[in-house]
């Protein structure tokens, strides 16, 4: 088992010199200190400096790690990556990783969206050293055959990256279960993008139903706020969503403050992956709250308003989408093996697999069930001999959301993403330093469930750490107070860490903020 | 003189029932706190609560004085006038004051934005009372015979808000001195939008000339930053953004960081207003820091570079425009007299005057030499007999940039324009205490220049404190300090007091933020 692990790897290293000269041997490259470290050397410099193009990353002779994706999972493969063993380049839509837990206070004002967002640099200074690169540009295809990725810009220039090991962590995207006029007209709560707008939504029509001559059904349209699903998000921007309404709006206008409605929609069941007793609790207390709670299924939405499956129209002011996620239309164009619900399908030590050609047929994308059946690891087979070795794509590896296990499959959340990331740099770590690595370092990947919380607002959450027969659940204060102290110490970086205690803190004296620009 | 500028307050204390009744008597009122104070009952609540209309503001007899813009002039007077003797109403395009000497620190990641940006609500917790009114909209017209102003919201609502007393204090815009494409491509520095505006465009080309195929030419125009106007703004603007290069990117990509260039473009001479040798200290500086200046007039701006009146092109990627300002198109259209450079014309007691029609001409915007010749007050004369209150409006005041004394003409300041609306609170206060006002409380505005302050970067900047002939002026880093600390003791609120010097604390722990969304 070991030894198939180790085997796939050990292509890359004779690979590295190779490709590393191909790829960087022969652009004229320019060493990034030329210039000089101050700005004023930038005019003194003359012309020479400045006519110089994007500089490649600087050639060292050790193998390239491409980290498609900043959450949670190339994040913490970032942070975790010896960054003396690897010339790492990312490549990311967004400079920073999400916090995604703490979008919800961001959204209502308790945090600033900095607090949200963990800056990749600020994850590793050593990423400054002139053979790591961060590229902020959207991968669009991989092809495994020359080792490259083909990425665009937001300007629509196009390049391609080369990689000696690539690791996709490229995560999903909100979806819409193909419901008409959701991308037109709701907001997802997914990036800081769709935090601030909701913020801004949110603000813009408390402002706008104070207008005289605003009459009554649209004053009380612009005061309705709709929440569709009820999983950790939707329950938690609900929660938040009463704080602000009954602590900080009320202040400023009671009349007003009173006059907005909070729904919830849902089609199944609150917090369905919690405990049964804690989805009463929340549902109770977000019902106390004010808050109503609707079962039904969105049909479609229009810009003013939305239909249930039942018939039932309902106007809206603001309406948040936090439903399930779908695969990204990157993961879905990929030409690797995609499980039944369109993901990556990796084997259990989070390496992506081939795409199966069924004979006769063109190749499309497998079912997860497909991945079990042919590229099950045989265990104990000697890895050279090992038949699903074969199935493997060489160094390719996926974590978080876009992915999973074929053998595994788990649930699209943080701490699934994170840990992969963890597990990833440990394996790519051991790899790199040659000899032969512990049996720990290699095994296959096991995921920790650490528990599910989401809060409730009113200084309250519900924990449920899920721990076999012992099953552990918490409500109330102290739960929240455990909700903020987790996600203290989870946030990436001790600036994030300083920027949301000492927001908590300013809110607590202060309350939230409602300016708007 | 006492006599006269009171007589001119009486009228509207006598008009106020009147008006009160027509505004607000005949108007179906329902209590603001019908719907009780919590969320929960807007659902209990039932449907008689859902439908009403926005609420006007309660009547309580007293006069109604409505405050046009919420800029320094608005905010100050907001924060001084006596809540209990007039019933208040707000009418602005933001829903918070900007804190504009912090907007630089805003571009640059230095400051949130929340730091620069005072709500109005925070300003005084008594505009709550259902008496007073906030309306996020834009005043388009004023009708001094009916008194009315006629306003619209962002959805294009229109709307009429009655008034006993107005004040005009709806600032002035950035002056494009008719030099086409300064709107569509460059950024204004005026607003918490436009700070945000900026810092983002700003990232985003940094991370854009990182870019693999990126050519030298693309690059190099990326990474040039041009500033328009070497003002306060935009010298503090150039300090502030070589502190962020050579502090925070040089850290993240030094080669990169070089190649960034920043030219500050002044027409005249850099800080005209400040002393021959803060001005010498301020040009020294930059130039020593790697800004290059550039005397010359820009002509024409296109998508990507500019042209100078001497005939020189310059590619840019980000262009900043800070030079004059100049009345907004709500000024130009308002039928009262006007200065020769379009502002409204008060008299020395922040009045507004009446439209001159010339013999045999229809009404037209008269020049400040109309104004100071017609309207001079006359010394001594008795208030019912002076010929110059006449042609007073009465019961309209204008405070800050949107007008100009006839006989004492100020410079578009922020601390002329908090000085007026100070002064103004004082004298609407006496007025509606009633009584004999004392000489102190309804003298001319008399204007205390404080000193001219502009940081340049690096920890330093300059202060002018003008004083006739013990000319005091500092430089270096005691002028930062005193910087620093005057802002943050004139800043509107405790919240943003806190904020930011939380911020500038964060900033000196861990650097500016550049993460981008």
């Amino acid at each position: 088992m070991l030894a198939r692990v180790w085997g796939a790897c050990t292509q890359f290293t004779s690979a590295t010199s190779v490709l590393g000269a191909r790829a960087f041997g022969s652009e004229a490259f320019l060493p990034c200190n030329t210039a000089g470290s101050s700005l004023a050397r930038s005019f003194t410099g003359g012309a020479a400096v400045s006519a110089r193009a994007s500089p490649l990353p600087t050639p060292t002779g050790r193998p390239r790690l491409v980290i498609l994706g900043s959450g949670w999972g190339g994040a913490r493969l970032v942070k975790d990556i010896d960054l003396n063993q690897y010339d790492v380049t990312i490549v990311s839509t967004r400079n920073h990783m999400v916090f995604t837990p703490l979008l919800t206070s961001t959204c209502v004002g308790t945090l600033e969206p900095r607090c949200a967002a963990v800056p990749i640099v600020g994850l590793r200074p050593e990423l400054e050293h002139p053979q790591h690169k961060l590229y902020i540009a959207e991968a669009t295809q991989v092809d495994p055959a020359a080792r490259t990725i083909s990425c665009t810009d937001t300007t629509g220039l196009t390049f391609e990256v080369p990689y000696d090991v690539l690791t996709l962590s490229t995560g999903s995207q909100g979806s819409t279960f193909g419901t008409p006029g959701v991308e037109e007209h709701a907001h997802f709560l997914r990036d800081v993008a769709n935090a601030t707008a909701i913020r801004s939504t949110l603000i813009k029509n408390w402002m706008l139903a104070n207008i005289p001559g605003r009459t009554g059904p649209e004053r009380c349209r612009l005061l309705h706020i709709v929440v569709v699903g009820g999983g950790p998000t939707g329950v938690e921007f609900a929660g938040e969503l009463t704080d602000f309404i009954q602590k900080d709006l009320h202040k400023i206008d009671p009349a007003r403050a009173s006059d907005i409605k909070v729904t919830l929609i849902e089609a199944v069941e609150l917090l369905s992956a919690f405990d049964g007793r804690l989805r009463e609790y929340a549902s109770q207390r977000l019902t106390r709250r004010g808050i109503k709670i609707v079962k039904g299924l969105v049909k479609e939405i229009r810009e003013t308003d939305l239909t249930l499956d039942n018939g039932d129209k309902m106007e809206y002011g603001l309406c948040v989408w936090s439903t399930g996620v779908g695969p990204t239309t990157f993961t879905t164009a990929l030409p690797f093996a995609k499980t039944a619900r369109g993901r990556i399908a990796v084997d259990d030590c989070q390496r992506v697999l081939r795409q199966i050609h069924a004979s006769g047929k063109a190749a499309e994308p497998s079912s997860v069930d497909d991945v079990e059946r042919k590229d099950r690891p045989q265990e104990g087979s000697a890895d050279h001999e090992d038949p699903s070795n074969r199935e493997v794509v060489p160094n390719i590896y996926a974590v978080g959301d876009c992915c999973a296990s074929a053998t595994q499959p788990l649930p699209a959340l943080a701490q699934v993403a994170e840990q992969q990331g963890k597990y990833l740099a440990r394996v790519l770590n051991a790899k790199a330093k040659g000899g032969q690595p512990s049996a720990a370092q290699l095994s296959p990947f096991r995921y920790r469930h650490m528990g599910s919380m989401a809060t409730t607002g009113g200084g309250s959450a519900v924990i449920d750490l899920g721990k076999g027969k012992s099953h552990l659940t918490f409500t109330g204060i102290k739960s929240y107070l455990a909700w903020r102290s987790a996600y203290l110490t989870k946030l990436g970086s001790w600036r994030n860490r300083f920027f949301t205690a000492g927001n908590w803190f300013m809110t607590t004296l202060f309350g939230r903020d409602v300016s708007r620009w």
